[in-house]
């Protein structure tokens, strides 16, 4: 990114002007597909006018011309003029990703961000200045209690559960397959939520047997809305922190330890350690800073995202390294994947 | 932008996380400004560290930290490790437009941003729906009174005045100099607000009389908040709706014409060609959109802002032209930058 924000910023702040775009560019993007456009687009067999657009999804002419056009200008949608009528079309990458219907679908992480992350972040002066989540000015409910709050109704709840599903669709099978886990029979995905990620795993580990395990009302939830035929994915309800841990060979933690404390972190690790079979080991799944603090931007967004909604943060490979190491665990493995996530291994 | 959203982020879709990223983007860089981080590393003659920017700005250091590490990502901050510890220093485009005392700062602009076009824009939604702003939804005030609503309160009004200041600050210079208006003797800035283009015109052609001509409350605010020494700038206070227009030679619409609807902008024109002299004229300064409806984002971007907290819309040359022609203006030129902001004169 060095060639941005360069010499030439001096005479005219071009990139500056459009990181202060950044958030109308989201929420264009955010919008249409909570109003349906990428959906009608995908199914309609020809390209359509604005004015079709809004009488199918109920909106104005005027609204949706214009959210259309910036589509356009981003390079989401394409327009052509057809008998003197502005007519859109959709993108190969808006018809893979932001459809509702696509198997990569981006749907859910987007109405998320839309509706929860973005007013939280409206926030972030004061969660700078307290340190802590701003959960409570945002919706009014206590910041302690991180997953109360993110589980504070089923459709909360299933809002939530859609952004992880979505978030293991786009790196899930990358993640589980950095390393290779075919000598792990028995896993266990602690938090394993959808269990979209476990999927992953029984995919490309055919011969092992995957449990996701998480709270009762979040594996209700799973099974309800998100289990698949034929779903070779075992559930079990428990609470990793108050609760027993399963025996496992292979434990998983993927973006839980990012929600916590260090303290806590070291506790849960402790506590799997002790059930781990010796020769078992545990995966961690992060988006990880650089140890230079330099980067990469989006986990440094991530950690922010942390501190505005709960109570971790992102880190570097070597805190994670130095958890571990304090917990018992050896052979630390750690890979880069140049996506989203990273992932560690570690064996006892 | 082609390259972006091009086959590759079919395979994995980094352009579109970036999009679903830039509303934390923004606020990373708004609330760094709104917490004084740039003034306090300009004023600084060394690299601080975050313990000492979040003791001087009264924040935790564990928010600081993140947030200055991603101001070091997106490379408007500098990091290095001195002594074992990381401090942060600023870089010149922070220093020239993040820093509030710089000349050409843009703290003003973003703080209106921040506070106020955020929440806006996180009802974009019900706006492409409804096809009206969402000043009510917001900030539960009624939507057909628009600039009461901007001006709603002595700090508002402040907020949105140094909004157009700073983005005058930046392009004014360019705005007054795409035509050679110095033929001009007497020139009046309708709705001018702090006159900071007017002020532009004056360095630019300093044989005229540039007058600012803005409703009451506004003329007080800007002579009480933003006048100058020796300010070569006059203010006349009046409404040009409801009220007389003064004689001029040339007449400055910038960024009014966008704020309204058709019918609206026709009649103020008209209004402004009747005491117009023969061989004045009118400078109509907007974000103007491509007649192709593929750009510029930024216009596009506007467009959307409009709709969201205003009545009017960003429009291509010919609607201004169409217009101007209506109302019996010729010798129509249009002009675009390449910047922000584009311009078109007319004579009458």
């Amino acid at each position: 990114m060095a060639e941005h924000l360069s010499q030439s910023e001096l005479d005219y702040p071009f990139k500056l002007l459009e990181y202060f775009n950044g958030f109308r560019v989201s929420k264009v993007i955010f919008s249409a597909c909570e109003l349906g456009v990428f959906d009608l687009l995908l199914r309609s067999q020809e390209p359509l006018s604005a004015q079709h657009v809004a009488q199918e999804l109920k909106t104005s002419v005027d609204g949706m011309e214009r959210l259309l056009d910036a589509l356009v200008g981003i390079e989401i949608l394409e327009v052509e003029k057809t008998a003197g009528t502005a007519v859109y079309s959709s993108s190969d990458v808006a018809n893979l990703y932001l459809a509702r219907g696509s198997v990569k679908s981006l749907h859910d992480m987007i109405v998320y961000q839309s509706q929860t992350i973005y007013p939280l972040w409206n926030n972030l002066v004061d969660a700078v200045r307290e340190g802590k989540n701003q959960n409570e000015k945002t919706f009014g409910l206590p910041s302690e209690e991180v997953f109360q709050v993110i589980y504070r109704s089923e459709e909360e709840m299933l809002k939530f559960m859609g952004l992880m599903n979505s978030s293991w669709v786009l790196d899930g099978h990358d993640i589980v397959t950095v390393f290779n886990l075919s000598c792990f029979q028995n896993i266990v995905d602690l938090g394993g939520c959808t269990g979209a990620l476990a999927r992953e795993m029984v995919k490309a580990y055919p011969s092992s047997t995957v449990t996701v395990f998480d709270l009762p009302q979040v594996v209700e939830t799973a099974q309800k809305h998100f289990s698949q035929e034929s779903d070779a994915v075992l559930f079990q309800t428990g609470d990793f922190f108050s609760g027993e841990i399963p025996a496992a060979d292979l434990y998983v933690l993927a973006r839980i330890i990012h929600d916590w404390p260090e303290e806590k972190c070291v506790t849960l690790l402790k506590k799997i350690y002790n059930v781990c079979r010796p020769g078992g080991g545990v995966l961690l799944v992060e988006a990880m800073l650089f140890e230079n603090r330099r980067g990469p931007v989006m986990a440094q967004i991530f950690s922010l995202n942390m501190l505005v909604q709960a109570e971790g943060r992102e880190r570097p490979p070597s805190e994670y390294t130095d958890m571990l190491k304090k917990t018992g665990f050896q052979n630390i493995q750690v890979c880069r994947t140049g996506k989203s996530y990273d992932a560690i291994l570690a064996v006892r």
